[in-house]
This record gives C-alpha cells, structure tokens and sequence, in this order.
C-alpha cells in the first residue's frame, strides 16, 4: 500500500459523498409529485445517508484497510484501531428534509481516540470547513480563509446557537441550559454542525447542546480548537464521546458558561 | 415616464439590494477581530438592512414615483397609493448575524391592498423565489423551475416550521401553535422566508407564526399562492397586514391546522 496523503484523502471522502447526496437534496423541488402519500415511501434523507455513507466506507476499507470506521449508518468496524474515521454523511436532518442547506456530511479522524483532523461538507454551497487542532480554515467558490474564534468574555455578550430547545431532558438538563440562555444577548435554534463552524468562523461565541453522539462532534472538534475555541462535555471532559456539549470561541466565556451548566 | 416592466423592475430591485447587503454577510469571517468590544459598536446587519433599503427606495421614487413604499427600515410614505413596494431588505436577521445564509431580502408589491407580486431574493445563495399569485418559480445557479406545493391532507403527515416558538405569546397563543406542534411528523425552527419559499417548493407543508408585520408576509403570499398553497391569519383573514400568520401547501391541511388554532 502506497503512503496515503490524508488531509487529501479526506477531501476525497467529501468530494466522493456529496456526489452521493446531492441528487436526493430538494430531489421533489417544483415537482408535482402526484404519487405523494400512495405507494412506497420514498425517504430522500434516508437514501442519501446510506449512499454517502457506503462510498465513504468502501473508500477507507480500499486505501486504509487498517483503519477503522464509526459512521451514523452503519455502525462501528475496528474501533479499536490506532485510527478511526468517525462519519455522519448528513448532520442536520430536518434542515435536509426540509429543503435548507445547513445540513453538512461530517468526517472526522481520531488518533487513540483523540480528535486530530475534522472536515464539514456543505456539498450544495460548496463550503469546506477543515482543522486540524492547531489551524482551521474554510474553502468556498468565494475563495478559501483561515477561521478565528471571536474573543468574547461575558455571557451578556454572547451570541448562542443549539439545535433544538428540546433535545434537552425536561427537568435539570433543560434548566441548565435555561440558565445560559437566560444571560446570552442571543439565542439561535437549528443549525446543526453549521452552529460549530460559525463559532469557528467567529460569527457565533457559544453552542450547548445534549444528547450527541460521537460522530455529530468528532469531526468539529479539531475545526472548532484549531480556530482557537474550546469544546469540552459540560463537566469539562473530553467531547469526543458526545452527550452534552458546551463549545466557546474564547476560553473565558467556555468557563462562564460551565459555572453554569454545573450549579 | 415611459412604462415600467414591472417583473424586470423587481428583478432590478433584487439586484441591487442584494450588491448592497453582501458585503456585509459574514464581514468579519476569519478576521481575528482585535478590537471586539471596544470603540464604536458596528452592527453589519444593520448596516446591510438600511443600505438595502435606502437603495431600493430610490430606484422606486426615480422610476415609479407615485407608488407607495412600507419598508421595515425607514417606514411607509404614500400608503394609499394604488400600488405599495413592501420590503424587507434582510429577513432572517439572526440567521445573517449568525452567518448563516438562510436569510432572505423580501420584495412584495399590492395593488390596492392586495398583495399580487413577490419576491425571495437569498444573493449569497444566487436564489430567486418568484411569485404572482398564479404561478411561482425559482431561480438559481441550478437552473429555474416552477413551484408547487405538496399534497397532504392530514396534520400527522406534515412537516411544521416555525421561526422561534418563542415567538408566540405565552398562554393561548402558545397554546395554540403547541396543539399544532403536537400533531405534525415533524417540526423545524429558524427557517424565516425560508420557511415559505420551502412549502412552496413541497418541502414543508405547514408554517404557523405570530407577530409578523406586514413586510415579514407581503412578498412571500403570491409566492406560496402561486405555487398552489393557502397563507391567511389565524382566523382565516387576509395575511397581508401580518399578525398571526399559517400558510399550509394543501388546503386541507389548511383547514386541519385552522380548526386547531380555533378550538
């Protein structure tokens, strides 16, 4: 086996899984689909994960075989490996089903389990949002830039993104993130791993969120700390594993927000 | 005056609002913004909004002096007049602030009072939605294609987007929305115009919100009646002076969603 460039193979990956997905994005925009509700449901999303994904697994079992895969659809192959892509072809499924372009195909790469290389693919914009830990930067058809966090200390100026108010559990999950909304200048729901990108990008300071799993944050771990920012799980600890997870543009802001979320 | 091609004039409109909003879309992206929080606040949104606005209003005085203009920026001069400009330069302002492009410029036109003329313009995406109330197309790098919406009959089929459910006022209001809510398949916060242009497109088959002005509305009702959908009040009424909007993309699912926001 030839030396495998990997921040090359990686693009690969994205260039190869939104050739995947980008059929079955708006696949019945302006159609008159007069066969809606009868006949055999037809799930776009669904279609295009499986697809995307299976091109990404065939190509790393081809030129890494070595390597190991956590993907969103079909599971875990040699999660003990010393190297391990973690993939989510399509991060932001009701942005997908919905017709809106802020969903992205996530491939991140760990290193004994830490999160050392991370791409987001927003196929339709062309947007590539990569890091390595220690640089990140973003490449569209308006040209290519490196990512910084925006310097922001106190909650009251923050501008907060999280998926969905209600992925946090009724009870003290959702009141501690009460509890950091209550105090932000700001508050935005629905943008997925777009909401991770943008702190990066030093257009939002906070995203919280709960419930995640490894392969919704893996892949933005190195873009997020390789613009500058932290992201931790809420009691401070690694993000790799998912659940909940507090990520900040600027290291006094990350602990404002854990004095916080930890009451 | 020699005669105006009204749909080429909206056109324009869009065009050149557009020329003046991007500049200040994602401005600071991957600047390392040392001054953050010092000296004179810069607000790019606001920027862009009265930039947009300040353009179209004058092309409207030179070209069609005796129309109207209800703009969200600079309020409503002859609104009497037969024909009335309705315009949100950037509807979406948390998406902008946020950097993500699901924001949208809104171009409505009545004629006495009705509204008969719409356009979506999204200049960073290069998509156009356009509407007359008969028909509706959109326009992007991807080519043109007519709108229309999807059939479905009931709210347990549908998907549901709101702007933020923050929005409706806490006690009936809320209540209201949340049997909605309760019912759908699925529900997606923070698309604005989005939202309208996507049931539209029979992407989403329901949209209810609270609390719209008139420019929020205006332009996007001959966009979702053109491609074959219902939008009017809560109580049946004509959207166009705002308030509490649902635009469904099948008229029974219209139906389904007034009896519930009518108990």
């Amino acid at each position: 086996m030839s030396v495998v460039d990997l921040a090359q193979f990686m693009e690969d990956l994205a260039t190869q899984s939104g050739a995947a997905i980008l059929p079955f994005f708006r696949a019945h925009f302006g159609l008159d689909d007069k066969s809606h509700g009868t006949g055999r449901a037809f799930d776009p999303v669904t279609e295009a994960d499986r697809a995307a994904e299976a091109v990404m697994r065939r190509m790393i079992k081809d030129r890494l075989p070595n390597h190991g895969i956590l993907g969103e659809e079909f599971g875990s192959e040699r999660a003990d490996a010393e190297c391990v892509w973690v993939l989510d072809p399509i991060d932001g499924t009701r942005a997908f089903i919905s017709g809106l372009p802020t969903w992205g195909t996530l491939i991140g790469l760990t290193h004994h389990g830490a999160a050392v290389r991370g791409l987001m693919h927003q196929p339709y914009l062309g947007e590539r949002f990569l890091g390595d830990g220690k640089t990140a930067s973003v490449r569209s058809p308006k040209g290519e830039r490196r990512l910084h966090t925006r310097r922001s200390e106190a909650l009251g100026d923050a501008i907060l993104a999280t998926t969905d108010p209600r992925l946090f559990a009724e009870g003290e999950e959702a009141e501690r993130f009460r509890a950091v909304e209550a105090e932000v200048k700001m508050s935005r729901y629905g943008a997925d791993c777009y909401a991770y990108c943008m702190l990066a990008a030093g257009q939002i300071d906070l995203v919280v969120e709960a419930g995640l799993k490894p392969y919704d944050i893996v892949a933005l771990i190195p873009i997020v700390e390789g613009a500058g920012g932290v992201v931790t799980t809420w009691d401070g600890g690694p993000a790799t594993g998912g659940g909940r997870i507090v990520a900040a543009g600027d290291r006094r802001l990350h602990d404002a927000a854990l004095r916080r979320l930890n009451p």
